[in-house]
């Protein structure tokens, strides 16, 4: 089968590796598809992000979909050919942060496509895939295996509100219109705001942010009142998220967000200097959000039975012997949203 | 102008009233329609209910709509022929549980339709009536005035769906799919509920809860199983509403909530035996809940919007003059849901 | 060594038992004094409680402290001769519950002394008991090992709290007022409730609530007015906690709690008919709390440092060969309140 | 009488004024002592902070105890003699925060001593003040007036402490160790902390902080590791308060706290830069905490009942015509704690 490695920045290489058979409690899965993540966007221009470095080759990619093509021994609940979404959140279940219940915070997390570790954890960009049957997550028939390699964004999404709170019935504010924001928001609708106003510096994300369900955008480049409007009476937002990484979004979101209201802070960005004073004054709220992982569940179960319908946010599909096209396509924002790559399995989809 | 008066059980009658003009901060308010609630139908065939009895006269209902048809001094932001939702719930404003934003606690509340106090707090089954302008709640134009009346009942649902904090992503289960279940129901598909299971004892409730987003339904008089299959690993759901008031819909919820699961109590019945043990072995949350104030503005956005579709639940519309036949379909639960009169109002719905 | 082994009721025997060698990660240790608890009792006086019956002979007891006196392979952070209080759950730490950080409902809990399985989980009443390393924890020097055993009750307590959620500031109640009810006080004063209020049916009790810190208390069989006083507006306490296990505690505190208010149920009693029309008016929480887990470790804090001091509640200690008088006096609740065992540590202690 | 008008920066003077009766509802209280306050000493030293702007003489002070010296007509509870704390929180209780139990969000507040709205809201450093009843809280009979006057810096420190949710058996930071540092760190023992650890830049107020109940002390300006021992496993602390005002102990936090942990920022400093990275991959809250309302009881119960001894806070009385020089001390950090004023009501203390 193929591999999507990094050896370098721009060095991506399709190479052929072997497909190795399940063991005990493994499955093997036939990749469809995956979706280029801004972490994977940052290894191929960068080759890497702060901190964290390439120092061997590695495979990409953590947004996977498939179907099932080898049951190792002992595995239930699973079937050859079934179709599934495939978490890439796999924590050893040991850690004091695991008997907590907060796997996303894991001291031995393996989260594909990490080059936080040495020797780094490879990713799931390849057509054949060997996974513990637990990430296997099958999808509901109506759910293309596009859509579902969507799960783990949106997993990303349905984590950052629940660090939140309910949000029913509230007017919610989301920075930053991504294919995260974009999610996020289809779970915000989802989720019972009541109002959800979408912010961004261009056109195209506010166009797929209205498609996913926000009743408002703002063009923070173009619109002269920006976000102003909303910051009569100390502020109309109850919540607030930031998906842009960007740290004026955050400063210009503590204006517009009430008293003991709530900004969940998605994007990883760097130092920000903000208004301690106007945070403390009105006793806001800033909290991390990071990664997920039961949530996982949710989102399958969501974009199965359609409740939330993220096909807006796919924007290219192409196949993985163009991965260099799509990585580009996907570093483009003002050209594309989701850019997913096909593997092996899209043809093996029934 | 006519009011709906009830003398004595199963006295009803239609009289003819004066229609005041609006005080400072008060408009007067064509009604166009008002829903039959038990509370209505208890006074009706009782003349009560446990120590709350008529002692005097008394107009029923508090479920209404109605459009807006004179402007008493000072207000602002509403206009003459304005459609209208009518909030029944008016707190004080400055007793200690007002102060405290508990406002359904309220020490002064004088509720439409009570008997609770005496002189009894008239209710609002009448053509013409004059309320606080806070009271009115505009509702959007493709909205119509039949529905906005469910603006009430949608509420009690909302309140206790704030009851149970958030409920996205979670196994849910109502009892007793009257039209407070049914449109909790709805409530619960729009706050994100990933599965919702409703049960009742026939066929016409579950069939409106599926029509409400219900995802399966239980017949409990029917169904040799009932809700058994939902008791294994220690119980399948995560948050129950109890809203038949019927003390073995209770305890059998409590075989099917997981451990430190969430039941609120949504139904006023008499005492019921419940078996402590498993509340304290599980952890059980039994957590009354109460009519509602804030979440009145919430249920009309969400019902304005199409957020939420309430048609479903409403089975007749009857004529004021009909009001006797009404109350006898409306006590009829095998052949109705929500029973609706119409008022003058609903001639004037542009 | 010795064990204290139930055989069938009233028929308590010490008898000889081999003194194992710790395996990899487990430590001996030499236990000093073990307490008494309801459940012992109900194996001693009845066989067992409800369903939960004696099927073949059971060491009893859960509450123990003792002296290290042998360590395992790979054992670190703990030595020789020192001074510790023992846990008694030992969850699995793999089962959803486990993974969810809920250890207290750990599928596969092996809880000492309990006949809830078969075979039957042996309890800690002997005097050498091998155990994990991770059970023991080391109490401060200024610690006797009497109050260290008092660790486990005082878990259940403060488990009991965090169920509540803050009770920084508010006004509390207690009914029930034996061994576990007075810790509860203890850590209720600690934890910062401005008011606590004890109330039981005996004045020994009573004595004990007061000496543990509690603010006032109520005779509930001679004081005339009992709790009527705190009815007042409707309820004056924001907290309840019913470590009776009598249903009147439960009903009577419905009265005396404020709406929005939280009623604590330790007490494991029967069934009991519950006024749910009061629970729902005025939107009480019933939540049931169930044992401890990360707890342990804070009580054991607690009581080291002085922050909780528990000699008041411990009124007896016999030794191990005059367990059936022990136990006899444990059981007359006039006479006793918590009734220790001394085994052979109880000489180690330095 | 006399009041403590500051004209100008540096330009305090001790005026006659009228001693003025209580209207109805109100009292007259002969002030006993007042403590100085970081804002008091703003205006003192710059004439304000920020866009705050003394524009006309303001009496100066919030944190006043007293003797009541005049009942107005209708007021109840209260009786001449009776020695009280005077809450100086005053909201309008009709706004919407008000309504919804957010009393310090009041868009309507006149807080004694507040430049913030024109014509100023004149302060408490008066011999004589006619209050609202409301204001008046009896202090306990073993309670001095200098100790009741630190009700209000103590409930800004269990306002914080609220903010923070349970603390019971945490591991607790407090960076910043002047008054209202202190006295939080009386809360947290008095909340239940299990272990306190409190920083600063000088031993006097490290000193204090011991005394108040803190476990260990760290001087972040000559321990050479200062918090790194903090840091180990993603950090050692469940909560913390941010005192000082100064970002940079904010951003040793950030490394100290665990994952999920929460942070309450109470210091007004200005921008501040912070390194979100952390916050969002360690999931950190970061909460502002503003003033107080409904505390005020609480704090004036636990200084009452010895729950908290506020004691240690005091280092300097002065009285009232000495006040430059109880100023020019109060800003002398390393000389000063809480400094305050005697006032008329000092002799009048039974």
């Amino acid at each position: 089968m193929r591999a999507l490695v990094c050896h370098a920045p721009h060095d991506l290489r399709l190479e052929a590796r072997s497909a190795d058979a399940p063991g005990p409690g493994e499955v093997a899965v036939q990749v469809a598809y995956g979706g280029i993540c801004g972490s994977d966007l940052h290894y191929f221009q960068h080759g890497g992000f702060g901190t964290v470095r390439l120092q061997e080759p590695m495979v990409l990619g953590h947004e996977v979909s498939g179907v099932v093509a080898a049951l190792g021994p002992g595995v239930q609940g699973l079937t050859l050919g079934q179709r599934v979404a495939i978490s890439p959140s796999r924590p050893c279940g040991q850690c004091r942060f695991c008997q907590l219940g907060q796997h996303n915070h894991c001291l031995d997390m393996r989260f594909y496509g990490s080059a936080m570790r040495f020797p780094h954890i490879q990713g799931a960009f390849q057509d054949w895939l060997v996974i513990s049957a637990a990430q296997a997550h099958p999808v509901g028939a109506g759910l293309s295996l596009s859509e579902a390699a969507l799960a783990e964004p949106l997993s990303v999404g349905l984590h950052a509100i629940s660090r939140a709170g309910s949000v029913l019935g509230q007017q919610v504010l989301v920075t930053g219109c991504g294919p995260i924001g974009c999610l996020l928001i289809g779970g915000l609708r989802r989720a019972g705001a009541a109002r959800i106003v979408a912010a961004d510096i261009a056109e195209g994300p506010l166009a797929c942010a209205r498609a996913m369900g926000a009743d408002a955008t703002v063009n923070l480049a173009s619109d002269t009142e920006g976000l102003a409007p909303y910051a009569v009476d100390k502020g109309q937002f109850g919540v607030m998220f930031e998906a842009s990484g960007n740290a004026r979004a955050l400063q210009a979101g503590l204006a517009v967000v009430a008293p003991r209201g709530v900004i969940v802070s998605v994007g990883l960005g760097g130092d920000a200097a903000l208004p301690l004073n106007t945070l403390v004054a009105k006793e806001l709220e800033l909290r991390g959000t990071f990664r997920f992982h039961a949530e996982f569940a949710t989102a399958v179960a969501f974009l199965s039975q359609g409740l939330i319908d993220g096909r807006p946010v796919i924007s290219h599909v192409l196949q993985a012997d163009q991965a260099s096209q799509a990585f580009a396509l996907a570093a483009d924002k003002g050209q594309s949203m989701k850019v997913q790559l096909s593997f092996a399995g899209a043809c093996a989809e029934t």
